[in-house]
């Protein structure tokens, strides 16, 4: 198994993986991503994200997209996981741990002070295996979001 | 009271006012940054965040620093604010709707998606404030860190 950076070759496997990630968190309907808004997102003029991609026998069996935080009381960016994925027939096989592997690797090379990423509070195999790394919860803090409607409102 | 972005000029200004942020929310003692690394972070080669300030009879009176998420749904990027700060002699004069207000503006204008933060549990008048403004809970997901020894630990 390899991973490497994705390019924009990638854009469909990159899609196709998003996709199967939405479905196995139940999640599908709200998926309005297409295309053209990933490859702007991914690989435009300003890029927003990076993605890793696991390959077995050269296909694609999961893949990790990430973005960079600061924190401002470490004084240091961080690293913030998006999305991560393996195919569900891939399961169990050590997809997962390379691919936060990988991104620890990036965090240190980076001088990055975390690594962070959200859970679905009901996915407690992923909570178990996250906790067997030695990531701990932040749970004294509930993260709010202004979207759509109330987003305009706002900006008037 | 107007609202500005930040300079280099202004390093020593949004070194206080993140200090102010920390004593404020009883997390003093978790502050590592000092003036370079946030020099570095916020105005080096590559920088990791932007800053507002809010400023009255040419004080600064209020900070906001914020940088972009991407959302592979929505297929966009978002705005997550990492910290908002009044100064407490200048709370409930407007400053931070207004900073909230002027980021709401910079999501429409970028075409992001969300704006999102983080608020401690304990917070219950920020979080009244925010709920007023529209702003809705990720009560579903909870949010794993892996940092220091455990970060160092997983990269090998």
């Amino acid at each position: 198994m390899t991973i490497r950076p994705a390019t924009e070759a990638d854009l469909g496997t990159i899609e196709a993986l998003i996709r199967g990630l939405a479905v196995y968190e139940r999640l599908a309907d709200d998926v309005v991503m297409n295309a053209e808004l990933l490859r702007k997102g991914l690989f435009g003029e300003h890029p927003y994200a990076e993605v890793l991609i696991a390959e077995a026998d050269a296909e694609p069996v999961g893949f990790a997209l990430f973005f960079h935080s600061f924190s401002t009381f470490v004084g240091r960016p961080g690293i913030y996981l998006e999305d991560l994925f393996v195919k569900p027939e891939h399961r169990g096989t050590g997809v997962g741990r390379a691919l936060l592997k990988r991104l620890a690797e990036i965090a240190v090379e980076r001088d990055c002070g975390r690594l962070e990423w959200a859970v679905l509070d009901w996915n407690e195999s992923a909570i178990g295996f996250y906790k067997k790394l030695g990531a701990r919860p932040n749970d004294d803090w509930t993260v709010f979001r202004l979207a759509g409607e109330s987003l305009r409102n706002l900006a008037g």
